[in-house]
C-alpha cells in the first residue's frame, strides 16, 4: 500500500447515493476520483448526488487542490480498476452481487490495492466467499451521507491481513472519517445493529397501529437526538442519573429492563455486564464528575438546538 | 382547568434530573413553581441541577418575567399542592411508589387540576388504578434533560377525561414544548420504545464482547444522530433511497428485514404495512422530491455538525 500522503486517485464503485456520496467524500478532500456506474440510466441521478453533496462540502470545508473536475464516470470496470490507490465498493447490497464483484477484481485490481466494501451489514467473510485475494479487502462502511456523517465500520475477514486493516484505519483518518474497528464479524456491525433494532421496533408499531411513521419521527428528532448528536446512550444514562452515574442507571433501571417496553428482550443484567457497563462509562468520563458532563451535554444540546432553529 | 393565559403557578414533584429538569424549564416559562423533595439529602443536588440547567436556559432565551426567585423548595406535599394549576409528577420510577403517591392526590390536590406523570413508560392505568380521581391523571413523559430536549409524549388512561389530553396538549405547546398525543396507551410509549430496543441491542452486544460502550458511544454520535436531530428514521430511510424513496426502501432493504441484523426480530412486510411506511412518508415530504429533501437534510447536518465543533 502507497504511504498515506502518496494517495492521488481513488476509486468510488456503484452509482446510488453512498457511491456517489463516497466519490463526493473523496473528491472534497482533493484527491481524484474514478467513478464506475454499472448502468447508463444511473448518470444523471449521481450527477444529482455528486451536486447536491458539493453545496454542502463546500460549507464544511474543502482540501486545497479540491475540484469537480478532479471525477471520471466510466462505465468501463476494468478502466475503472486501474492505477488507483484505493477502491471503495458501493454496489447493490444483495450478497450474489456483491459476490460476483469481488471474483472480478481477483483480475481487475492490482493485488496490492485495498478494497473496502460499504455494506450495510453483510459479512466481508461472504461476499469474498469466491474471491481469491481477500486478504486486502475489508469492509468500510459509512451512514448516509457519506460525504457528511462522519463514522466508518472497519472490520476484516478472518482472511484479511492484520496490516491492511491498521492500514484502513489510518487511510479513513488521513481523510477525515471516523473509523471504528470492529473486534470481530458481526451481521449488521455496530451502529446498523443499533439502527435496526430502532427500525424493527419502529416497524411493528406501525404495523399493530402503535404509532404512524410522523410520530415516529416527530418523537426521534424532539426526543433522543439533539443530545445523541454529542452523547452516545450509554453516557446519556450515565449522566442522566447523576452522582451515581451508569451504577445508579442499572440499578433503578435495570429492573425495566424486564418491561414489555420494547419487543426486543433484555440480557440478564448480570454483575459482569454490570461492571463492563459501569467501567466503559468511567473510562469515557475520563474522571469528570456529573456536573460537569451534565454542563457539557447541556451546552452541545443548545449548541444544536439554536443551529437548527437558524438554519 | 385555567385559561392557559391564567396560569401562574406549578408543582413540580420530585429531586431528582427530571424533577428538577421540569422545574427549571417552568421557571424559564416565567411560571412559579413549587418543588416537592421527599428527602433533604436530596437537597444539594436539586439546586445544583437547577443551577446547571439554568446557564443553558439563558442561552436558550427565557420568558419575560423568568426568575429563579420563583422557586419555593418544599418537603410538605400537602403545602407544595395547594394552590397550583398544574403538576407535574417525577417521583421514582417504581410502580407502587406512583401508585401511592397518586391514592395521595385524591384529598391533597383540587379535583379542577391536572396532574401529568414524567413516567418512562409505565401505564397511567396502572400507575392510578387505586385514585379515585383518575380522570385528571395523564403520562407527560419528557426526554432528559427536560429543560432542553421539546418532546414531551401524552396519553391518558380509559379514565382520563378526553377535554383533560386536550388541554394538556394546549398546556404543554403554551410552555414551548413539542407534545405527541398517542393513540392508545403502549408500555415504554413511542419514544422510549425506539430508545429501549437501541439499549438493549447494546447491552447484548456488550454481554456478548461484540462492542464496548465506547465503541457504541462513539458510533451513535458519528453515524444516525448528527441526521436524526433533523431527519426521524423514516424519513432518512426514504430520502437515503433517492427518487423511489420508502418504497425503494422496502423493496431493496425489505430481505434485509429478515437477516440477524440486531436480536429484534422484524414484522412480516406485509403490504398494508409497506402502504403505511411510503404513505406516512410522502405525507411528511409534502410533494417535495428527493432533491429537494437531500438539501434540506445536508444543510441541518452541516449546521449540527458546525455547531458541536464550535462548542
Amino acid at each position: 500500500m502507497k504511504r498515506l500522503d502518496e494517495i492521488t486517485t481513488v476509486a468510488s464503485i456503484g452509482g446510488g447515493p453512498i457511491g456517489g456520496g463516497w466519490a463526493a467524500h473523496f473528491l472534497a478532500k482533493g484527491l481524484k476520483v474514478k467513478c464506475y456506474l454499472h448502468d447508463k440510466s444511473e448518470h444523471q441521478q449521481f450527477v444529482d448526488i455528486i451536486e447536491t453533496a458539493w453545496d454542502s462540502l463546500i460549507q464544511l470545508g474543502l482540501t486545497e487542490g479540491a475540484s469537480l473536475k478532479n471525477m471520471k464516470i466510466s462505465f468501463d470496470l476494468a478502466e475503472t480498476l486501474s492505477e488507483v490507490d484505493f477502491v471503495q465498493e458501493s454496489v447493490p447490497e444483495v450478497l450474489n452481487i456483491k459476490q460476483q464483484f469481488y471474483e472480478k477484481i481477483d483480475h481487475l485490481l492490482d493485488n496490492n490495492i485495498v478494497i473496502s466494501s460499504s455494506t450495510s451489514g453483510l459479512l466481508i467473510s461472504d461476499i469474498t466467499v469466491n474471491c481469491k485475494t481477500a486478504y486486502r479487502a475489508v469492509v468500510g462502511h459509512p451512514f448516509n451521507p457519506p460525504y457528511l456523517l462522519p463514522l466508518v465500520e472497519v472490520v476484516g475477514s478472518s482472511k484479511t491481513k492484520p496490516q491492511i486493516i491498521d492500514w484502513v484505519k489510518e487511510f479513513y483518518t488521513y481523510f477525515e472519517k471516523v473509523p471504528l474497528v470492529l473486534n470481530k464479524e458481526i451481521p449488521g456491525f455496530i451502529a446498523t445493529r443499533l439502527q435496526e433494532a430502532l427500525w424493527r421496533e419502529a416497524l411493528h408499531m406501525v404495523k399493530n397501529n402503535e404509532a404512524t411513521p410522523e410520530q415516529i419521527d416527530l418523537a426521534l428528532i424532539n426526543g433522543p437526538a439533539p443530545r445523541m448528536a454529542h452523547q452516545g446512550q450509554c453516557m446519556a444514562f450515565h449522566v442522566a442519573c447523576g452522582a451515581g452515574g451508569m451504577a445508579t442507571n442499572l440499578d433503578q433501571f435495570g429492573p425495566a429492563l424486564e418491561l414489555p417496553w420494547t419487543r426486543l428482550k433484555a440480557p440478564q443484567l448480570d454483575k459482569s455486564l454490570r461492571n463492563k457497563m459501569v467501567d466503559g462509562c468511567n473510562k469515557m468520563a475520563k474522571g469528570q464528575d456529573f456536573k460537569t458532563l451534565a454542563d457539557k451535554r447541556d451546552k452541545a444540546i443548545v449548541a444544536v438546538l439554536n443551529a437548527l432553529k437558524q438554519n
